[in-house]
Order: structure tokens, then C-alpha cells, then sequence
């Protein structure tokens, strides 16, 4: 039998715990604070930035958003990653993707000091991963590895397959994983025999944005699936993997909506909860 | 039949070609310099920082050395390697190791800048390389790239194992091998089966600093083996593979001297000449 990991079920209990040590260090005068940045109106960006307010404030953190118009300048948006870089009272600083084609993304990103970056994305932190050092990570790889903890899933020595090598999840993931001590083989979009590299694997994690690509022919019974990918499909959301096709195949499986989706945003919350703390000792340090 | 990758003849060619780039812009006024910092006096650290010297003088590019004595304390090592860091003359900055106990080696590798650092190990570089942006390579994992482009052997789409997860080698080839769109799979000391890993490769690299690990047992016929690893043994150099044993089964194998060792003498070369054009570039946006 196939069981759904029910990652909305993970995700409220992290959001419940970081709420809880939120509360605690707000008893001692600190709230961590996110300040999102959003450039322009596109709606899915909008929808993804409210979602990522309202659960910051659930949890009792402070909220910082900045809303700048479609034109603005790399010059606009720097300066107000500046200051938000300079405000101490702001913990995690989330500049949301995409942005307007006329803006260097990357440029943008790389301003947000290592130590406010939640969504792990600057140069600097992806140094930080590859190296093993402190630092903040990619909140969806973090979350599929949160997935698979809470499940009591082993990793080391576990033959893991990543389907994916993108910059938000195959890259960062395939080196939390191997930090961790798993076996990992990474496919793509060059690959040329998937299923030779999945069936091999204990557990499959699908990071490709190609809806539906993974179905029973790559997997072997009793596998793991962690399905990142999600689909807006006239009957609703869909995923990377074609979940029903894997049910009395898979010994579990994540569903497309409520599996890796809420845990993004709680490790956004976890991430927040982190930078704050790290902010923090920086300053007594500086003191 | 089994051929040997005679890595010395690559390496003597590319260093070759190193030379007739300096020359060409040793005439318009600009010579290369590496500055090499030895800490102590491990012997085998001398040797091949002495080794690095005579390649980089007979390149044709500048030498120059500094040797600190055992005793020398984080502040004597940051001092130096800021002093090279603000010499226009220094293109590159090799701080070789590993360094006596008391120092740590991280911190004084990241004083290296990004534009100078010809090992590749600082964690901007090892950023860089995460994401995909201009920077200096590790020599080692570069090399074997070189060798197996000399050989004409494709990547895209190719399946590769890499055995061995250290941070000069396993970590960034990973890294490099998937961005040239190979299919790769990344085994090491938790990994529960070796031979599953290796026998679905068509090029095993094996990096693991233990001596003779893979063996007929653990590939395919064809296969093609890179072996990164060097022992002392009584009777000569080994390396993590026992190539012997391959004879007649690998298409291609490198050998324990002379296959991955010279290359990456050769790619210090190139990542010198690499640092002087990039140091150039940003005094002319600079000017």
C-alpha cells in the first residue's frame, strides 16, 4: 500500500515550533523580522509573497514589505536592499523572482548580506553549502530533506535519485543530500536512460518543472517519491510525477498540492528564525 | 585492449600553450606572476611547491615566493597573503597545503580574492562554480576535465561515477561534470554498494585517497577510468585503482605517475594566465 506524506501536516508543526521560539525570544525584547520585496504586479509573485507575509506574521514575526513598480531600476531596487541590509531590525530579506526581464536578478540578489539571505540563493551562500560551512539554505531542498526526516526516511548510505539539476532545488539538494551522507545520482535533461538512473534509487526526488514525467516504468516497488514540481492543469494542481499512476508501487509518496509546497514556506520561517539568531550574535560579537 | 592516457603528453601541451600565450603578452608589457606561500617545512609540501615554481618560471610567467616559518601565527600568514592580494604584479595566490595545526586554513584561504584564487578553494570560488558564474576552478577536477577532452570522450549525456566526496576533488568535479551535461552519480564512505554505483558508468573517476579500491569487480567493460588517487608504496607510486587488473577490460585508464598528477600542474598554469587576464580586465573597468 502507498502511503501520501502529508507535508501540510510537517509544515504546520514547524510553523507551530518556530512560532513557539519566537514567542520565547520575544519575552527578551527580539522579533525577527522578514521584509519581502516585490517588483512589479506579477499575480502569481503577488500571491506567493502574501502567502509568505501571512505566514510570517502567524508566527509572530515582524513583516517588512516593500512593493517598487514594474519600472524600476537596478539602481531603485538596490537601494532598498541597502537599507534593508543596514536595518538591524530586519532579520531575512526576500527578494521575489522573477523579477522584470530588464533587471540582472543575480546582480540583485547578491547585494542581501549572507547573513539575511533566507532563500539561501546569493553567490556567497551557495559557497557556504558547497564548502559545508554556516549558512542559510535553499528553502525547498531543506524542506524535501525536513519530508523525509519527519518520515524517518535514513539518508546515509540511501540511494537517492535527483531528478533536476536546477538552481532552486537539483543543485542545492543534491549537495544536502550528499552531506548527509547518501549515495546520489543526478539526472537531467541530458540524460539519456531516466529510468536506468531512478530505478536504481531508494528514493526519487523530481525537480524538473516537465509536468508528469515520472511514472511507475522509472521506479521499483517500495520506493520513496518526493514530487517538487507543481502544475496549474484544468483540474487543479498537478506534479512532476504521475502519482496515481504510482499507488501499490510506491511505498510513499508526496502529494501535489500539500507535500513539498507548505514546507517551503515553513523553511522560509525557519530560515527568518535563523538569520535573526545569527544576526544577533554577530552584533554581540561586535559589541 | 586497454589504452593508457598518457597525462604527461596532455599536460607538457597545454603548458606548452601556456608559454606562447605569455610570450604574446609578456610583448605588449604584462607578465603573469603566481605568488607561492609555503608555511613550515613539510618536506613533501616543498617539493611540490617547489615543482609549481619551476612550472610557472618555465611558462614564462613570474615567481614569487613566500616562506614562513613553522612557527608563523594566523596574523603573520593574513599579513602576507594582503600584501600579495594588493600587488598589481601578483596574479594568482597558491597558499599551499596543508598548514601547520595551529592555523586554520579556511579563514586564510578566503583572505584570497576571488580574482587570485588560482587553487579554486575559497568559498566565493567554490560559490561560483555552485552557480555557474566566472571564476578560477580547482586544478584537479579541471585537469581531469582537460584529459578527458584530449581524449575526445563526450560528456553530454554521459554517465559518470565520481568515488569520492573530498573537498578538492569529488565536491567541484561533481559540480563541473553536470554542468557539462553529464549524468552523474557520486559514491563514497557511506555508500552500501560500490559496484552498483561504478558498473552503470561509462567513466568512473575515483578520488579517495584509498589505495587500489576499484578493481575489475567494480566496472564494465569499456569503461573508461580516471584515477586521481597517489600512494608512496615500497615498490613506487599507486594509485586508488589497481589498474593492472583493468588491463583488457577498460577502453581507456589513466596511469599512477603520469595521468591526472601533471595536469594539474598544467591547470595551475592556465588559472594563473586566467587570474592576470581577469586582474586586467577589472583595472581597465576600474581605470
Amino acid at each position: 500500500m502507498t502511503t501520501t506524506i502529508d507535508g501540510s501536516r510537517i509544515a504546520r508543526r514547524i510553523r507551530q515550533q518556530v512560532a513557539e521560539e519566537v514567542a520565547a525570544a520575544a519575552l527578551s525584547g527580539t522579533v525577527p523580522g522578514l521584509a519581502t520585496i516585490l517588483v512589479g504586479d506579477d499575480p502569481a509573485s503577488a500571491v506567493y509573497v502574501a502567502a509568505k507575509r501571512r505566514a510570517i506574521k502567524e508566527a509572530g514575526m515582524r513583516d517588512f514589505h516593500r512593493h517598487l513598480p514594474h519600472h524600476a531600476t537596478h539602481d531603485d531596487v538596490a537601494e532598498v536592499i541597502d537599507a534593508l541590509a543596514a536595518d538591524p531590525e530586519v532579520s531575512g530579506i526576500l527578494l521575489q523572482l522573477p523579477l522584470p526581464r530588464h533587471l540582472d536578478g543575480m546582480a540583485l540578489i547578491n547585494r542581501i548580506p549572507v547573513t539575511k539571505d533566507v532563500d539561501g540563493l546569493t553567490t556567497a551562500s551557495a559557497g557556504r553549502l558547497a564548502r559545508g560551512e554556516r549558512g542559510l539554505r535553499p528553502c525547498t531542498p531543506s524542506g524535501v530533506l525536513e519530508l523525509l526526516d519527519a518520515e524517518n526516511i535514513p539518508l546515509r548510505g540511501a540511494n537517492v535519485a535527483v531528478v533536476g539539476w536546477g538552481e532552486l532545488v537539483g543543485k542545492p539538494l543534491t549537495q544536502l543530500l550528499l552531506s548527509r551522507g547518501a549515495t546520489v545520482s543526478v539526472a537531467h535533461e541530458h540524460t539519456t536512460d531516466l529510468a536506468a538512473v531512478t530505478r536504481a534509487a531508494d528514493i526519487v526526488v523530481v525537480a524538473t518543472g516537465v509536468r508528469g514525467l515520472v511514472g511507475p516504468e522509472h521506479v521499483r516497488p517500495g520506493v520513496v517519491v518526493i514530487d517538487v514540481g507543481i502544475h496549474r492543469t484544468p483540474s487543479g494542481l498537478a506534479g512532476d510525477v504521475r502519482s496515481a499512476e504510482l499507488d501499490g508501487i510506491a511505498d510513499r509518496i508526496t502529494p501535489v498540492p500539500g507535500g513539498v509546497g507548505p514546507m517551503t514556506i515553513a523553511m522560509l520561517l525557519v530560515n527568518t528564525l535563523r538569520a535573526a539568531r545569527w544576526g544577533a550574535e554577530r552584533e554581540a560579537v561586535a559589541a
